[in-house]
């Protein structure tokens, strides 16, 4: 038994027989088993490429060869194997192990990820780089099948292929990526797992037609048998190799000594090779080898013996459920209304609307861009869909929202799901660019709701919407709680709510942040300072009857999102001021600084960049006493 | 001989028999020829698919079935179809036929394009939304082979062929896109293109296997004969296949009895189609024919004799043409510049750049996310990457710029082409969105020189650079003929340069709007009114140092910018100003208003928008006036 903490460098394993592989991947299965139990994280996909790991650090030589892990959630295995197994009561807190790969943490991790199908460009421009400085390294992508159905993976497949450059694609193949897999590919690798390997396919060959002289029968038909047989050995790999690839496998991912022979026979070949692999998810461990649909991909903490997951307290719905419920619920009586989501079934809560709706439900597989135009395409024939994405992934499909769903003016509702801070996920999940991003595009409402109730009546309100696209934004998480209205009700386009009244300065906020500004108030309060608090739920188009009032008080202005400052709502309200007064009063701004935000809990976030009711209640006295100063000295 | 501008409908061509298509398909030929030879246009695309666009129109019944013209460059000959020839002497003019499928043009053209790749999604909203309604039309995407290696479009295609939904996809197979084309995928349609016929392949399947009990030697040796054989009937149209679609083809698209054949073959079927046709781009012109390089795939006016084109007076260096050869020049000393382009090497003006670099430059076809990522792995390879891309297709990048480029803070130089206004493409083509969506990037920097002088600076400034990402913006067309100076030099990162003093008012702007303030402010001192001009040419970071100068004499600001208002440069201003200080002057902002802006000559659109010396001179007048009357109130 060794102590993986100790671990300070993979080149131990190179001195390792199979026996001890097969025990040091034992010992990792049981460390990560039990640290997830506490902290949650990507357990699935981990315990899926243990034995992958070992064997790849065994045959090549990090960091001068370099692994690229495709989304990245599967990289645990490989921060135990390069020193960081003391860090994983951490993994994913604030200021604690990421839960992807980071460069900072460790020179074996060359790529940083969290979004799909990234890798295979990213190593074609190493394996570019290598050539032209006339290295010799291997690059290695590790990407899975989801992942590869991604636009860009595909895109790079292309130049890849037609490049011939050296490079060993991993095909981790564990037939579903975070939902079962969608999509003709995953048929083409379904076929690839059956047919068997490469040589078994070459021998049947041989062996039919020595058969041949003895069938009898028309040629014809001989021809027609010959021609089945034959198409495991023409259509095994042919996909990838009509792509310019050498396809080897498939492989048993979890049996060492057929990884390291195939990674050795892919070492010594030219041109691009790619090696499937295939791999059980949640390997080693019942529960999450049990689960057919993704709830094992990423958990949160549960309990080791049962794999029963440790409950929150949050009575309240979740977003995601109260959204997809609601547009369930119009469906029933709109035959309009369809749901379209790139892959997150399970995580947009779209399972209840597919049982109920199949013929209007559309699961793309990871492909955003594919789904927000193909939401184009049935607006155009008066359907109304719902595309259910989140905010990081949306910025995948900028220009499908922009020059397919904006520009023609479609009437498309985006339902922008995880908007705002999400936690643990980290830098290259947070939803906090969408309204920077689409704010600039003609024809858009953007809204967000300022609770659960008013969620669901903003669900009404898209559907009904009949002049263009409208997106909804939501956050991660549970909602507050607030008592449910039985009857929808639409709400005008761009009408704000006042809150609370006050007479000193404003607060203009929107979502999230708005029982922040409510608990603000309240402390301002009881130091005499009255302020105004805004559910400033339409964030384009502003409530510019009710701003216009505000103006014409003097009352200073804080505007409060969690967003990104450059270019957002605030933003918006300076442009709208200056456009039409002279602003008299101050108006400032708090929200997201020009920096990615780390992973972690939210809450440390938000007070780590001062957006807290304590840090509102300051600027709000400062705001004030700038405002009083500034009048003193005209 | 009929005259095309009497054509309302395309109903008249059911009745056509194969002679009178051909006398059809003469005078449509003639009519482009001629018409384009005055306003320009995309000549090569449209000459190549006569007969498809005349045999699809005769065998389905648009609008009911539906058309989708992948990129949209080729629609004009369906744009003739359906009755609007007698518009084509104001293509892609202002107020005139645009150059793209336009909803309200015509019934006829029901999804509209500009960017490549979108089709088989839309198709795919249309098909699904024809399905749930329990509908029968035909859904036909037009597709290029350029256009299919996008990553969007092979989204699209994994997902419809897992659904196995109707529609038939017309594969318009011209072996070059805008440039030739590359990418695995293009040996594929080749090798499809040299197998010949489907059935073809099947008969020599027979003869073959006929002849094995005479060949004699050893089975194994015949089996290697009939693995080559039948790889032609297996190989052929395999790829697709394997994705779940039939393959029928490849067939001549200038003959209408094989395209009939087909298309009615393809009618009949069940589930999702490929028609692979074979066209000449150019088609009957013998200049367009003999383009190998794509100079014909849209021109400006030519003699329609010789094939000359019609030259434009300037003598500048064209924007693409001076950062190309620019980034030339410093690469013969600096090993770590590599070149990307997706599928732009004419328009970018890179081909001496591969030729004298071949091993350092990369045209990775209509791909801009693997383009992006791939200059990211460069990058962390220590590398240089310059990544050439018009502002419009950068839209499709987003992310990877995001997440891929900024997140990791890499040294990649993008070069932002065709920023501003582009002119007759029109609305899909304008680049006038890059600035508010990338200015909320953190670590990225974003520049726009003045003039070429400036420029070619800037690109030493960019790729000198050290610190992360930096973007250099620059327009379409020609510099404006400044000397230049022999030696290159940095320019200090966020440093303004004032152009012209002034003490009455101030004008913030960048780029192609340069001269138009300096105009302004010349015609406004002849009135007594002295305005500074400041050349703000890095647009992030900020020169705050001269910002803060500026702020503080409390003239009135005017920001002025060729891109969209929302989120753009102004706002960059209005967000520091308020950040930092309360202004006591006022602070106005001129810019691109939220809506999409159409074709047309650019000085036309600048006009109509308001973005001009004239109402520049005018606005800072009032300006000035409502500042003075707002001392005034106080």
């Amino acid at each position: 038994m060794m102590d993986l903490t100790e671990i300070t460098n993979p080149s131990f394993i190179k001195k390792l027989d199979k026996e001890q592989m097969m025990e040091l991947a034992e010992e990792i299965r049981v460390f990560l088993i039990e640290k997830l139990s506490v902290t949650g994280g990507h357990l699935g996909p981990n315990l899926g490429v243990v034995e992958l790991t070992i064997a790849l650090h065994k045959l090549f030589d990090s960091p001068n060869d370099k692994f690229l892990w495709d989304v990245g959630h599967q990289a645990y295995v490989h921060k135990i194997l390069t020193g960081r197994a003391g860090d994983f009561g951490t993994l994913r807190q604030f200021k604690g192990l990421c839960g992807f790969p980071k460069m900072i943490e460790s020179e074996h991790d060359v790529w940083e990820t969290g979004h799909s199908s990234t890798s295979l460009s990213a190593a074609m421009g190493m394996a570019a780089a290598r050539d032209i400085k006339e290295e010799t390294n291997y690059v290695i992508p590790v990407i899975g099948d989801g992942a590869l159905t991604g636009g860009m993976a595909l895109e790079a497949l292309n130049h890849i292929g037609h490049k011939k450059t050296n490079m060993i694609v991993i095909l981790n193949d564990n037939e579903m990526s975070i939902a079962p897999n969608v999509g003709a590919l995953h048929s083409v690798l379904g076929k690839l797992r059956t047919a068997g390997k490469y040589n078994t396919a070459k021998d049947e060959l041989e062996y039919i037609l020595k058969k041949i002289p003895a069938i009898g029968g028309t040629i014809a038909a001989a021809a027609e048998r010959v021609k089945d047989s034959l198409k495991y050995l023409l259509v095994s790999g042919v996909f990838f190799e009509e792509l310019g690839f050498t396809y080897l496998g498939p492989v048993d991912g979890h049996d060492f000594t057929e990884l390291e022979r195939n990674i050795q026979y892919a070492k010594k070949m030219e041109g691009p090779v790619i090696l499937h692999v295939i791999t059980k998810k949640g390997k080693g461990y019942l529960p999450a080898e049990a689960d057919k649909i993704g709830t094992w991909h990423g958990t949160g903490p549960y309990k080791i013996e049962t794999g029963d997951f440790v409950k929150t307290s949050s009575v309240a719905p979740s977003w995601s459920g109260l959204v997809a419920e609601t547009v369930r619920k119009i469906a029933r009586n709109d035959k309009r209304v369809a749901v379209i989501t790139p892959a997150m079934p399970v995580g947009s809560k779209l399972e209840s609307f597919a049982t109920e709706f199949p013929n209007r439900f559309f699961d793309v597989g990871i492909a955003e861009q594919h789904a927000a135009t193909m939401a184009a395409g049935l607006a155009t024939q008066g359907m109304k869909p719902f595309l259910a994405i989140y905010s990081t992934f949306l910025q995948r499909a900028y220009d499908q929202v922009l020059h397919d769903i904006s520009r023609q003016n479609l009437n498309v509702f985006i339902g922008i799901d995880r908007a705002g801070l999400v936690g643990a996920d980290g830098e290259t999940h947070q939803g906090v660019f969408d309204i920077s991003f689409l704010r600039s595009m003609p024809n858009l409402v953007i809204m967000m709701p300022k609770d659960e109730n008013e969620g669901q009546h903003m669900v009404k309100t898209a559907i009904d919407y009949d002049c263009g696209p409208i997106a909804m934004r939501y956050p991660r998480g549970n909602g507050i709680g607030v008592p449910m209205d039985e009857t929808l009700r639409p709400i005008p386009i761009g009408s704000w709510e006042v809150l609370r009244e006050g007479n000193d300065a404003v607060i203009l906020t929107f979502g999230t942040t708005i029982p922040m500004a409510l608990e603000a108030a309240e402390i301002l309060a009881t130091d005499g300072i009255y302020v105004k608090v805004v559910n400033a739920r339409f964030i384009k188009p502003l409530d510019t009857e009710m701003l216009d009032g505000m103006l014409a008080t003097g009352m200073p202005i804080m505007t409060l999102e969690e967003a990104v400052l450059a270019g957002g709502f605030g933003s918006a309200i300076l442009e709208y001021t200056h456009d039409s007064i002279f602003p008299t009063q101050l108006i400032r701004r708090m929200g997201i600084p020009d920096q990615f935000i780390e992973h972690g809990n939210v809450e440390a976030l938000l007070d780590e960049i001062g957006i807290t009711a304590g840090h509102l209640v300051e600027n709000m006295k400062a705001l004030i006493h700038d405002q009083v100063a500034e009048r003193e000295k005209v």
